[in-house]
């Protein structure tokens, strides 16, 4: 049965024991004792399993079922439902992905659901059974150990989408302004919202987990879920401060565009004057009077020519100087 | 008589009988029954009639009957007035139908009245009686039902106005910039502001509904007054977010229109100095100097010519070199 | 004495007698009639008369005598102090008149004090004299008669300026960008303003009517105050609607004029084109060359014509198919 | 010694004596008197002697000291120590002029401080003396005093702006748009916004001395705190409706900036084709075909100007008619 | 030993001796005794020391030990940790350097950690000890002392940006638009965020310190952190109105590229008139036409010259008069 990752009891911080789906009342009775459990994408079978075990609210039944919630703390009589949103950058296709980790914790359990991309929780199991020590505080500790993660997962990703920034400000300030910076912008502008709209929940949600009177969180668990609470609160500031900075880009991009504008222009009136000039010239001469006499000089032709070589020489320097060629 | 869609009286969670408005009263006298009534745009007869049975204010009823209310909870003693604002896909028109639903819920009864476009709640009448075990938790498990269906309906309305805003992305970043799609662009803008308008007193609604002490509301409905709750904030997010979205994505529009104005003064200037140019040296060779020796050669025009045109196609690549062509 | 409009003594609902100012202690000196006072813009002296007689505050009386106030509620001891702001179309000038009423709610009296433009409550008086069942609830029911008038008077005037938004919606999107639009642009968000700073402070007003415990306002009179409020949030809500909307409408106006400048650039270099080509050939065929075989040929000339002609009917369709003309 | 323009002994309402700094302390033995003292950019001594007399705090001196602060109120003890700034137009320069006005209450004695450009409070406190039956409510209604008139200080200021805001409106809208408008605004929002940060705290300050217990301020004077606090609400207000419609003004400069080059664009389209038309004529009867048959006509020459004279009427009337000369 | 830059026991606010790290709990025996310890970027091992002596809680540690924490102020039982960051300009790169500052706060001990570019605190310590009679309040005012000059120090830096704003604003309205310009906008944009992000938390902090109850900091140091606080406000308050200038400056300075877009246009359109109009003249007596009598007057020649000449003249004097040239 490949839904159920892992199905295991703790006592005093060891694992005791791998326990199947059958046997949990058995540890049940020993309230000394926890289960800690990792699904993913469960059927509706194995969930219904587990609901009757832990006494579980149909709601949250129906939402750990489904992905595509929003990250949410909710409590049920005595068990927490916890959603939570994972980010990690896919480097092949240059996005995110996301995935939901939802969690119920109870008196004697903790149930972390899987659900779309997201990385395996066994490092954390395993890390948090190397400090039994840590770990005897409970399914809370155990709760806070994968909230960690999860939270750590997003700082690389945050820092991918600052250096993103990045190099739209150096292809902003230095290159020609094109359609795809003003796309990349825009692209990483909706990956901000994303991350946004994916973490600002965090803030309330572990905010809620250190402050209130959730006996299932011990006092002494508590300063763990500020940590949390402090990781959120800086990967918001970051995306807020990036997004504040890339509004300025995108002005300040299309300020560049409008210069840039109007050095086209320039450089279009100096051209033409510079053609305008002979154009002008050689119609002049062009004319048929009868009594034009510089037309009749040996030297007329080569000495128009030569002046206004010289007249188009001289407009050019004199645009050169004023910066428009 | 169409405006009373239902009137039923409901025992346990089970319909037991039909109720004529007359007859209300007689089920009123048995406090363990509750009458569930829905009315259509129901006239001033039919609802001073209701008034009277069950005792409503005189500004719940002036506001039931009217509609173009905005979506509200009010409380006249121990009864409910609310008014939520219903929303439809219209497909046939591209547009989304507004309609409202308004709800009085005492002690023994819930009347739903429905204005404008909105669906029958026939339906989630029938869901409710095919599962007595929730339905006997009371008219405010009926209530909970009919605001359930109301939210669900916004899914596919704010779907569709996020496929509407990838289309407008397609447009804006991948075709020329037309009056079109600035004008979709507004248009998707108003019909954002349209369903945040409907759904964001919701949140507020529900979230009193869920906490407050109001009796009406047992214990053990208010889990589902928060799914409600939870499914308003979410619908609210995606508003949200497709509003920022929009936002960027009209300042991105502007930027590329302004590039492809570049882009048609760059195109302009390019040929331009191409036509320029012929015309500067024709010129030339047609003043009427006598002694321009180049005007005698057997080959002076060929050569002219074919050394315009050399001119010519120089200019028509370096423009195409430096992006201007 | 045109100042004072009306002044009568009401019991049990009903109007027992109009009263001169200086008999107003003799009304005064039966607890269960109250005074119903209607002043229009009056001066010093009279107000000084009034303020003797029931006691009013220094203060309020100074903020009585000048208009131009911000509309508030204060409390002087058992005595409130309210100023509205009144609004009504002025169809002849296309301009939104704004006056003022001030309010004194006193254990015993009510009384309305009229500044610039605004329509008199006579009719609002009759309408609660013909309710003597609602009207003996107090002057806290004549209060909220008054206010709910000037409250109600606000939906004609945000119904005009959201048509003159529809208006200016049509201008942006169907006609060409003129000075006009924008500068109608800008008078409507003026009007907007004003009338926001108008109704807004009136959600608090008519809040802590509804809420708080002031002894003035009966339990049975707050639910109309809760109308009020509910008045009150509506048209901010017009308000807030139609200025975002008409924001995005500038924003918009801004890129149909980019556009329609493209388009003038477009048209432009299209004829330029069509007029350079002809040019460029007429010139080809006035050099001087002593062996252009062309010239000599019989139909040279209507060849040339002839096929300029047609190279400037293909510029023009080629044009024409890109959408430059 | 100037730096102390006033130090008066007050008794109920009246001045009794004028004291020296030295005698001070005989004042504060009579427990119903209190002192009221001026000074002006008083030295670090004088500082000193009033801090040893009134028992001030030291980092409320420091504060007082320096000029700078922002608006704020803060209590030592049984002192308050209030910061206030003060603004004056200054006609001659087109500027305002912001001063500092500190204050020391303590339960015998106001101490001003003036700061910077201000206008001596000798005139309020004239005021104050005249009327004794206010000033017996002691040292808080001086306060007021001096506040409101610092206050009511701010209403020419912000008339004058909102003056300045309705001189730019008529310059965008009526006139060119020049450098000089858009550098007018950007001033004008500057001075809003030295405006708004002088202003608004003092909402804060004065609610606070309104609300709250502070045995300084007796009940009967805390509603002339609420005036304060009403005006620096209605100045607030000005301020942000001025920001507002200099924002909307703002965009729309730019919108009718665009229109402008447009239209010079437009101009320029409409000369260019009227002068390029008879070009192209002349340059086509200046071809050197043997046989083109106009050019051997008697008529040939006035027949063709009037033709290309005739032409060039023609198209500058269809450039008028479409609005582009 | 490097890290540990000085450690010393305080007495009466008097240091009465330097105390190896391995003598710490000697001094902790006496409880009229504190320790101020500062420390540069420890090593593990050193901090393990202090968590050891000081019984610090493992997540604190963690922090300290990493720098690239937020501002923040927590709780560990009866001991404070605080973060904060130090701003420093450098004069040489034209930037912001920034930096942390660490500080554990206990019963007996301050102990001060701080982490890349910062000021060695040595200073304030040696001020501190110059004034016992202010020291002997305790390891709270050491406290005080260190994080008041990490405050002030943000002002010439907060100063050092709005001088960058004026210069920008001499750039924008007083000489061409540049991209430089822009970029300038841009990057001052960055250092206010950047200022923002750094000092806003302080505001919270200091507020905490100066209102809740902690028995570390005593009732007679509290004003001196309201002191701190007010500094925090000023600072944000000062980057808030910089910044909002700045977003105008970057409207504006758009507004300038327009206008100046169109004084190109305009002054392209005036010279492109002056030259077409000769070669116009020149074109028409270029035509071959037979009979032209003007071709055939001897003074013909000079008396076109000088009409075209005169003509052109006379285009460039109104193109000058209408503001064009």
């Amino acid at each position: 049965m490949n839904e159920v990752v892992n199905c295991a009891a703790y006592l005093e911080g060891r694992r005791i024991a791998n326990v199947e789906i059958n046997n949990i009342h058995e540890v049940l009775d020993h309230p000394e004792q926890f289960l800690w459990v990792g699904l993913h994408e469960p059927g509706e079978e194995t969930l219904e399993k587990f609901q009757k075990e832990f006494n579980l609210h149909d709601l949250a039944i129906e939402d750990a079922h489904a992905a595509h919630q929003r990250p949410k703390l909710e409590r049920y009589g005595d068990t927490l439902f916890i959603v939570l949103r994972t980010a990690q950058k896919n480097t092949k296709h240059q996005r995110i992905d996301f995935g939901e980790t939802h969690f119920f914790v109870g008196p004697q359990f903790l149930v972390t659901i899987r659900h779309g991309s997201s990385i395996s929780y066994a490092d954390v199991r395993n890390r948090c059974e190397s400090t039994p020590h840590l770990l005897r505080k409970g399914q809370g500790f155990a709760l806070y150990a994968v909230m960690d993660s999860i939270v750590d997962q997003y700082f690389p990703v945050v820092e991918a989408l600052e250096e993103e920034l990045q190099n739209i400000e150096e292809k902003v300030f230095n290159e020609k302004p094109t359609r795809q910076t003003t796309e990349n912008i825009y692209q990483l502008k909706r990956q901000l919202l994303d991350v946004k709209r994916a973490v600002s929940p965090l803030i309330d949600i572990s905010n809620r987990l250190m402050r209130y009177d959730i006996k299932l969180i011990s006092e002494e668990t508590q300063p763990y879920f500020r940590d949390i609470y402090d990781h959120a609160l800086r990967i918001n500031e970051m995306v807020d401060h990036a997004r504040e900075l890339l509004n300025t880009a995108l002005e300040a991009n299309f300020s560049l565009i409008s210069i840039s504008q109007s050095d086209v222009a320039k450089k279009f009136a100096g051209w033409a004057a510079i053609l305008a000039v002979p154009t002008m010239v050689a119609g002049f001469y062009g004319m048929n009077f009868d009594f034009m006499p510089e037309l009749r000089w040996h030297y007329g032709y080569p000495v128009v020519v030569a002046f206004t070589i010289s007249l188009c020489v001289l407009i050019y320097l004199m645009f050169r100087r004023s910066g428009w060629l």
